[in-house]
């Protein structure tokens, strides 16, 4: 019975949310005396940050999205207006779309496109699969790339109803290549139809970004604001997640509701507090080095998003080369994972035979409503339920560590819950280990590279016309040369083919 | 310029194909010295495979997917014919859908279910993405798991299309139970519409299966075969994949054309074999321990389904507790990845500055189709290239290693060669590191486990039943004690939470 009396001394629950948490073998008993110290300074910091404190050293930010749910707990009167204010505004704007009282030319809106990339659609991807019902109030498409050729297919889907299409471009800075790119194929899109894209658009962007500046000077429809003290990865229960959920048809204050009552659980000090027990977890896994991947697997078709979504919220908040002391760690915690039980029948093998370099976090949904519909139903779901408990147990049987949550449905209030539970792991694991958890210099090093191989690929161009070549005519080594970028060849080679697969 | 001349020494390009492999720093000059050996025994298990030797030792099967593309090298008559007969049958089949010779009581059919899990599925989810065209002759919809809500799902998106709706079942046995259980649900829906399922429904089978019975039994529409040399993960080119691909409009000839013209190209020796050179590079990346993940991403919308279909030919495949010689090896090679550029915006922060625990495979397509279209969509496709090198620059800068595949274009062709290329590299990977690369033992562990605990779920509920007592009633000592089965105590309050959600 070492499993059950190991479940039952583990195993956290509350009946009045519908929730627990079971982190198996992970945490030692015991913890306390080693890691209690750890837990109660990570706790303070937590709760600094929830005080106003700035907790973005590099960025010199404070870190404010916990109070997108409480905004009574905002540090200053002004931060609890602005978020009151602009809940009130989206509640407002929403019914008027949903109302017909904001119409394009007279029709009512029927679809939606979400432009963003990153922070700004992942966490509204999420809800459209978790949430949004069969038949939402407006049809949502994302352009969450610069691939063409998926804008092109989200137009073509569009079609015809692309007149009553609402564009939701959701962008901190507005200078994001990527939204701004899917914007212009919008905007030329609408045009050449005819439409006005302003008619049909709304901002979300900092105030008096070049996006906020845009949109103001071509009059859109709205403008909501994103704010320095929300970073990307945790934005999706402010406007930027909140607008396109609520135009879906989604109980944004459920959504809301259970992130505040999940984050008051993680305000707690010592064993029922869920988040830092999953951060205890997570040192516990992976020796606080990252020395093993989380595997994620929710048991439901609709959570398949939620993968990719806890993927940046963890990674790109933990991943990270130097600590707050400047000391190279090169910290890291890899996420990924797809849906039970269809994962069984794909990379499980691995995870019983394989390597065993991982854990695995379950997410289990106890209740169906398609269940009861028919005998049918009742089957698949009771399978659902015991693929779930025999890969567990095939793994734990194989020393793999798993750890489970588990909801007793899926709802916007649960699903609220499950984001903030993630989100403050996520803070609390950044202090055990020392990182600037709500920071990403990493990424700046691609972009600024991308920048220079662009103005590049211009350079190119520019000597191919002058010398009246063909990309097919030039060789990479003489137009390195002409440009006197020698040491550019291989780039120039690439954009050479590049140039040579479009003439 | 080392940059370059490394490029220049490892890039291998097919001008004839439009196919590029640059394995980067991975595969050292004079490979051949330490690797020569290795690579050549490797290339022989090939040849012997694919001359019908018995390659899945476990199993004691042929190995026989590359005779799909190449009927002819097929090492019997029987096996031969039996391929060249069904693809006739399939493109009868399909034309007949298409061209409204089969309809469903006088109506041409317009939507399609397919049914399946893993190998049955990823491959055709695969072509939808990256291939069907934006308005497919049949409207694909995927049950792939025994989620009743997902399946509710998909038949509310059918909704009153539900009659002409053609339902493919693939499942090798009939009896895995995911595809069983969404057969149901389909069946009992139509019922419910008076539709006869016999009518509308085709199955992919082992012939004289359970499902095949069946199937034969119920007459329905069609049966397909499937062979126990064709692996469920390596099924993608028979008839599991190209009878929904065909029916979704997408060019299959060349599916195929494109997978036999890689196989070429894969059995030749030394250099220029892409798939020797990609096992290499993977052989090198991880030291043949598995010992860095493999990041996959494609920079292209429409492959966002490449990396789970990749993840199961590879994990499954390499994802081996015990080498052929019955070695505890814990071999694995871990797969995760969605797309470019898009990632960049979630977990490539880590993978620059954190663990230098993967090597990152890219796929480069160099031809959009949609570009030109105008202005706007050039820029995007020239930045979604920008990107790709920008991202790739800023990891090798930090010392993670990457290789690149290349497309000129993506077609039905170039995606056959393109999986031909992974499926082969993965079964010569597989003889580097000694491993049955086509058995799945570690699977069975999970599915016993699931059926013991199905078995216990019913246990309870006939005690219940008998004992007149609800879920919330009973205690999960109480129940184990009196089904004489203490030591399940845990699995009876975990199915008792079960059915307490579900009354």
């Amino acid at each position: 019975m070492a499993g059950w009396e190991k479940m039952q001394r583990r195993t956290l629950w509350w009946d009045d949310l519908g929730f627990g948490l079971d982190t198996g073998d992970l945490v030692p008993d015991g913890w306390e005396e080693n890691w209690g110290k750890m837990a109660q300074a990570a706790l303070l910091a937590m709760e600094r940050l929830e005080s106003g404190a700035v907790a973005n050293g590099t960025e010199q930010r404070r870190v404010g999205h916990y109070w997108l749910r409480a905004p009574e707990l905002a540090p200053t009167e002004e931060i609890r207006l602005a978020i009151e204010t602009t809940t009130a505004r989206l509640r407002r704007f929403t019914a008027a779309i949903h109302g017909g009282k904001i119409m394009a030319n007279g029709k009512k809106f029927s679809h939606l496109i979400c432009v963003g990339i990153g922070g700004s659609v992942l966490g509204t991807q999420l809800f459209h699969g978790a949430l949004a019902p069969a038949n939402p109030p407006l049809i949502p498409f994302f352009m969450d790339n610069t691939d063409p050729e998926g804008m092109v297919r989200v137009l073509a889907s569009i079609g015809k109803n692309l007149g009553t299409t609402l564009v939701i471009v959701a962008s901190k800075s507005g200078t994001t290549p990527e939204p701004c790119n899917a914007l212009q194929v919008i905007r030329q899109a609408m045009e050449r139809d005819g439409l006005n894209l302003a008619e049909r658009a709304v901002a979300i962007t900092c105030s008096s970004s070049a996006l906020d500046r845009q949109a103001e000077e071509e009059k859109w429809l709205e403008r909501f604001p994103m704010w320095d003290w929300v970073g990307g990865r945790n934005s999706a229960l402010s406007a930027v997640g909140l607008l396109p959920a609520a135009l879906m048809g989604i109980d944004t204050e459920s959504l809301l509701a259970g992130a505040a009552a999940m984050d008051r659980l993680g305000r707690s000090t010592g064993g029922r507090n869920p988040s830092l027990q999953l951060a205890l977890a997570w040192y516990a896994a992976t020796g606080g080095r990252g020395e093993r991947a989380m595997v994620t697997i929710p048991y439901r078709d609709s959570l398949a998003r939620f993968s990719p979504y806890l993927q940046q919220i963890v990674m790109e908040s933990i991943g990270k080369r130097l600590d707050r002391n400047g000391k190279t760690v090169h910290q890291g915690l890899t996420v990924y994972g797809n849906r039970g039980s269809t994962d069984q029948h794909s990379y499980v093998q691995q995870l019983r035979d394989g390597p065993n370099n991982f854990f695995v976090n379950f997410i289990e949904v106890l209740r169906s409503p398609a269940d009861g519909l028919n005998a049918a139903t009742a089957t698949a779901v009771a399978y659902l339920e015991g693929f779930y408990l025999g890969t567990r147990a095939a793994l734990e049987e194989a020393g793999r560590p798993t750890l489970t949550v588990t909801l007793l449905e899926l709802t916007p209030f649960s699903l609220g819950m499950l984001m903030a539970l993630y989100e403050r792991a996520v803070g609390i694991y950044g202090e055990f280990v020392n990182v600037n958890a709500y920071d990403q210099p990493g990424v700046e090093a691609g972009k600024r590279a991308a920048d220079r191989f662009l103005r590049l690929k211009n350079d190119v161009e520019t000597f191919l016309a002058s010398a009246g070549k063909t990309a097919e005519e030039a060789s990479a080594a003489a137009v390195a040369e002409a440009l006197g970028r020698p040491e550019e060849e291989e780039m120039v080679y690439k954009w050479l083919a590049f140039l040579r697969a479009h003439s």
